[in-house]
């Protein structure tokens, strides 16, 4: 009975607890000047934000989204079956507590998540922009954040954490504004892409652009790439997994009972990438996946210097680096070189190679583990910031 | 003076050594059944030799070649300026050495590379097959490769030898025809793909049929899916070399001084991939890529039995089994699994997993340790059978 009435509870608890949230658009009128030097007229950037600005000022914490993601982080959107992306992390009592933290996320620039991008009316010609809109980098991201806090009012955060490209973003806010944050969780990411990284970026670039519908980026109001961008995004997928979460998942299994000897989707995990394929080309812009792969192409903190080097203006900051044992995307020593580079700079810095079998997915699956680094971590952060201030 | 005569002599005996050979062409007339029931009403395959059958006619080897090879494993053809695709291990005094062995090298059914594949134009058609020339399977490019040899007077094999796709033929030999050989070299390879290799292989035949081009199968005298079949090579490419390796050879290096900011090749790693993709398309055909990712796919010596029960018909055979450290296409685990398979079975197996940066390619690049490993083993091999015989 005790059972019975535990999950009455929880299913009740679940129901209060989900919570409704809504994208909020902010526009920045004045000209925005990128790393390239090139100036966008303007921004308009997509954020969410959850829990509350304390009086203080001192609880907010940025959450940067990866290469497909959203400024939707958690909760449920009117109507929505699925929570953000992160939900198992953000919200009341989880890892990210909204009832403790003022939790913002806002879509990255160059995505089409509602912030500007290549599919943004360019007011020039009145049409989308496409390849016309200029090739943005991590740091442009980072300040367009920066700006959208100025906006909120924020004048310092708690931390900045991200997985993946967010990780990059993460790490960007820690070369970029070190005064103005308190602590940085990079995971699952690097501090530049390698050749590796690089290749496989481009593969799936080249995917969206063999695609005769890609037509040099001008392709809105028309047929879009999607089977290009679905290519590509098979790619992708593949590369999120692990050669052991795949043998886990789908083995050699078939669709049907034999052999058909034929071009078809015959093993599952030929069913379940061309289904991926092809759910992606329904929310995502290929344009936008090529901005942002490029972004992250770029992205090099080392820049030819020992990466020590970048980091050595960095004081007082707490750095969490969080890599998954499977993950070969970006495999744990690459987050061991930052781990090191920070150390050099006598940095207080905790690595945590989490062992996982899901690859480079680990980040938004492994949410146990995950949770109770960040929420030591955070608790961490926000006692000694309290302490000093 | 003496390091100059050396030179002069090297130099001398090297074009000495410039070993001219051509590939040969066998018709099969009768009726070839494959595995999926399907009827090739006759077979040609291509095919090389090298060095001398002996009066004991004990001294051929087969070596099978992998996803894009062809018979031209060594020497040179009339003209050409680069040699077959193996001529470090094949040829007078080297690993596979042709002053001793007998050396047959075919090129698969399935491949544009001679033999009778999708690019041969169907007699009830008088056009290429295309898609209606039927799947085949590893098990039927091998049963291929025995007729061939039972044309030549074959009757009995020293070695039947293979890295990646060459190695699955060298096992199914194993496994098919095991008193037709006295011993087994696979190399780099695996006796099943896995859900990651199946994965692997789909989006390269997903990004060959996403072409317009590709029109079904469907495009000789056409333009054909050149494209697609770039980006499947490009994909290819990644998967054959390591992290580590294109750190080596690329790393971030940029093609010009600085970022463009533009969607071109900018990094050398991305000029590398496009141009592998662009010469591949020159020299090999699609549908032929299709079919033979398809044979691998369906590759799998376990078929849900332990993989010892699949081996244990085998009797006095021996076996060289060599990984790569660093290839993740096909990871040393999986060159495990089948030297455990084949101990249980209580047969003569080394094993050796070669230390190397190279990947998947090693098996292409490290022939100085596999030179020793092969050369001491065949010897080993040759003398066994001498004593026996």
């Amino acid at each position: 009975m005790d059972g019975l009435n535990k999950k009455v509870r929880d299913f009740k608890s679940n129901i209060d607890k989900k919570i409704i949230t809504e994208t909020k658009y902010f526009k920045y009128e004045k000209p925005f000047v990128l790393e390239s030097e090139a100036v966008l007229d303007y921004l308009e950037i997509a954020y969410e934000t959850y829990g509350k600005l304390n009086d203080e000022k001192d609880n907010a914490i940025l959450i940067c989204h990866a290469l497909t993601g959203d400024a939707h982080v958690a909760g449920y959107h009117e109507g929505d079956e699925k929570p953000g992306w992160w939900d198992d992390m953000v919200g009341p009592g989880k890892a990210f507590d909204t009832n403790k933290y003022y939790v913002i996320c806002s879509n990255v620039i160059g995505s089409c998540k509602g912030s500007i991008g290549p599919t943004t009316i360019n007011p020039e010609t009145e049409k989308p922009y496409g390849l016309a809109f200029p090739v943005i980098t991590i740091k442009d991201m980072v300040n367009a954040q920066k700006i959208l806090l100025n906006h909120l009012g924020i004048s310092d955060l708690l931390c900045v954490a991200g997985g993946s490209m967010g990780g990059m973003q993460a790490l960007q806010w820690a070369v970029s504004y070190p005064q103005f944050i308190k602590s940085c969780i990079p995971i699952a990411t690097t501090y530049r892409h390698s050749a590796q990284q690089i290749a496989l970026d481009e593969v799936g670039r080249q995917a969206i652009m063999a695609d005769p519908n890609w037509n040099k980026g001008d392709y809105y109001g028309k047929e879009p790439p999607s089977r290009g961008l679905a290519v590509a995004r098979m790619i992708g997928h593949i590369t999120y997994m692990s050669d052991k979460s795949m043998e886990k998942k789908f083995g050699r299994n078939l669709k049907k009972k034999a052999y058909g000897y034929e071009f078809t989707q015959e093993f599952e995990v030929e069913g379940y990438l061309q289904y991926r394929g092809s759910r992606f080309i329904q929310r995502f812009d290929a344009n936008s996946y090529l901005y942002l792969t490029k972004a992250m192409d770029y992205f090099d903190l080392k820049n030819n210097c020992p990466l020590a080097k970048s980091f050595s203006h960095i004081k007082n900051l707490k750095f969490l680096v969080i890599a998954f044992s499977s993950d070969w995307l970006y495999p744990p020593y690459q987050s061991k070189d930052i781990v090191k580079a920070l150390k050099i700079n006598g940095l207080d810095v905790t690595y945590c190679e989490i062992s996982s079998d899901y690859g480079h997915d680990a980040f938004l699956l492994e949410f146990d583990e995950e949770s109770r680094l960040i929420s030591n971590f955070l608790t961490r952060v926000k006692k000694n910031s309290e302490e000093l201030g």
